[in-house]
This record gives C-alpha cells, structure tokens and sequence, in this order.
C-alpha cells in the first residue's frame, strides 16, 4: 500500500526544501497530480532548467545572476569607493529597494556558523579581500544579519581588515535582533544605514 | 532592480502552490539556486516528468495510479460488495494503514463546494453511480471529511441513492469535526469503521 513511484519520488525531491516536512511535499505532490495540467508541470521544470542554464554567481561580488558580471557590477554609475557585504543575495534586493545607496555590494552566500560546519573558507570573504585591493575602496559597510552568525561573521571580517586603511563600518541597529534583513521594511534599513558606526 | 529572468520564472511556478506565498517561493527558489546542485534539480525535474508521463486517474476508481487499473481495482482478493467513497487518493492511504477495510474504494478527488463553483459534475459521482449499477455491491460508505464539503457531498450522494437497495452509511464520528482524514490516527479511523451508521 503506497503512491505510485513517480509521486514518492516527487514527494522524496520536495522534501529537499527548508521547512518541507513529508505532509507538506505529499500536499504538493498530490496537488500537482490533481490540480496542475500539463503545461502548468511544463513551466515549473522550464524554471528549473532554466535555473541550471542561465544562474550563476556574480565573479566580482557573488550576486546570483545571468549576466557576467551582474547588474550591479557592470554599472558604471555605481559608487565604486563603498561596497556593503551581505550573507545573502535577497538581502541586496531589499537594499536596492531603499534607493539610499548607490554603492557595490558584496554577497558572502552565507555566514560563519561552526555548529553547521561553516566556516570563513566555506563562505565568499576571499573574494571580498581581493576586491579590496583595489585602493578605489574606502569603506566596506558590513550589512550581515544581527544573528549570531551574522555577527560572527561582521567581527570576523572587520578583525581581518584592523590594520587596513579602509574604513570598516557596522550597519545600525533599527533592525531587531534575531530578524533577518529580508523581512525588514525600507525605512528600518535605510535609517540601519544612515546610523552605521566605526567598528 | 530585480532577479534574473529564470529566478522570477521559478518564484511565479513554486507560487501555484496552496499556501506558498512570495516570500515562501522566493525562499524555496533561492534554496534552488545557492544549495542544491545540478544532479538535485535534474532529480526534481525528473520527478515532475514522471509524473506527466506515469500518472493518471484509475478508469474504475479515481484513484492515482500508474497502472489501468489501480493496484486496488486489479486485487483480485478485495471484497467487492463493499465501496468506501472518499474525496482524496491520500483518504485511500490512511485507511488501507488500518488494515480493517479490505474492500474497494471509490475517490471523487474532490468534495462539493458551492462557494468554491465545484458542483456535483465537478467531482467523481458520475463513475460511482456507474460501478453501483454492478449488483455485487451491496453497500456504499460515505468517508467524506467531515467538513462543510463533505458533509454536503456525503448528503447528496445518499440522497442519489435512497431509494436503490444498496445499503448507504456514513462513516462513524470519531475523526473531529472540521479535521481532515487524512490527519486522522489509524486507531480514530478503524473506530470511525466500525461505528458507521445507515443514513
């Protein structure tokens, strides 16, 4: 007694997503059979393909894109002295939405958690340190989540950059602790940027 | 300032989900994107082929199946005098776990719903009258949830039926009203069984 294979199967690959139990894959799953026609099951695996095809990360700042480099990077207006490090790349969408900043941005795909097993190595500071050789940087704005990992991850970079010439700066608290940047309405980020501080 | 193209394409595929608004698909689209790798997407994308391809509605039942006709339907040693109706292949599921029941089942994939504009044609009743006009069958069980739906589904259907000689009942109280079955614990569901009564 159980589903047919090609709806386990479903279930089992849905289950891969974060916060998907195995009631809420066999809900999608069964939806899919009953609710979704062909051609709506046409255009969820196109997305996909075209996710495999046409997304990587930006080389120059980690951005999620389909263009090399992204649309940030290749925008000549962009205030090149300034790049705000964030963990993750929806975090630069809602920066961008605030039309406060016309700066870079560097997206570090994660942040320093040991009880995950991720360390600096695991995540895109590498990247961000040669991208500060370029003496046009004069400020590196760090816009990681006031999470504990968030927070490891700012002191950490700011540590590695003390004898720098760069200024490193901490966005302002107005964003609560423990909530992550891409829940946060635009004025509470712009005013985390106006009041960022001198680490 | 937006995502790439194939990034909104999937936000707007994952949203055909019930209850996965923007932010839950933007997640899910962005897990895709940083976490799993080529292999884990063809294995979704295969899995949605699958189900294309292997899935369809059982001719006699309703069931979801991949063979005609379901492993139910061909079981030779199930005792047809007895169909249990259910909206769901999920409902068949649950109950088959109880191993009480061991005759055959007739799935409407889906309930009336006036407010909804799902009307008695909109649903599997059509096939049920068909399979009742085989005299081996000698009683019909209403396991309709218990919900405003079900309830209405479970009326209309034995209203259909009052003046056939099969014997029509209504699966017992038991599984809370307004809860779904396919939440409802094997013990709930056997005492549901064994308490139905004739309507």
């Amino acid at each position: 007694m159980r589903y047919p294979d090609a709806i386990d199967k479903l279930i089992e690959a849905l289950r891969k997503y974060p916060g998907v139990g195995r009631k809420t894959a066999e809900r999608f799953a069964l939806y899919t059979v009953n609710r979704l026609n062909d051609e709506a099951i046409d255009e969820i695996v196109d997305a996909y393909l075209r996710i495999k095809e046409d997304i990587f990360k930006c080389p120059i700042c980690g951005n999620i894109t389909d263009t090399d480099p992204c649309y940030i990077c290749k925008d000549q207006s962009r205030d090149k002295s300034t790049i705000i490090v964030i963990e993750e790349a929806k975090d630069l969408i809602v920066m961008e939405k605030t039309n406060k900043y016309h700066g870079l941005y560097h997206v570090l795909n994660g942040a320093i958690s040991p009880s995950d097993g991720i360390g600096p190595e695991d995540i895109n500071i590498k990247g961000l340190l040669v991208r500060l050789k370029d003496e046009t940087i004069k400020e590196v704005i760090l816009a990681t989540n006031l999470s504990n990992e968030g927070e490891t991850t700012a002191q950490y970079i700011s540590r590695l950059l003390q004898d720098s010439t760069i200024l490193v700066t901490r966005i302002a608290h107005g964003i609560p602790a423990g909530g992550n940047i891409e829940y946060a309405d635009e004025i509470t980020i712009s005013k985390a940027l106006e009041g960022r501080r001198k680490l």
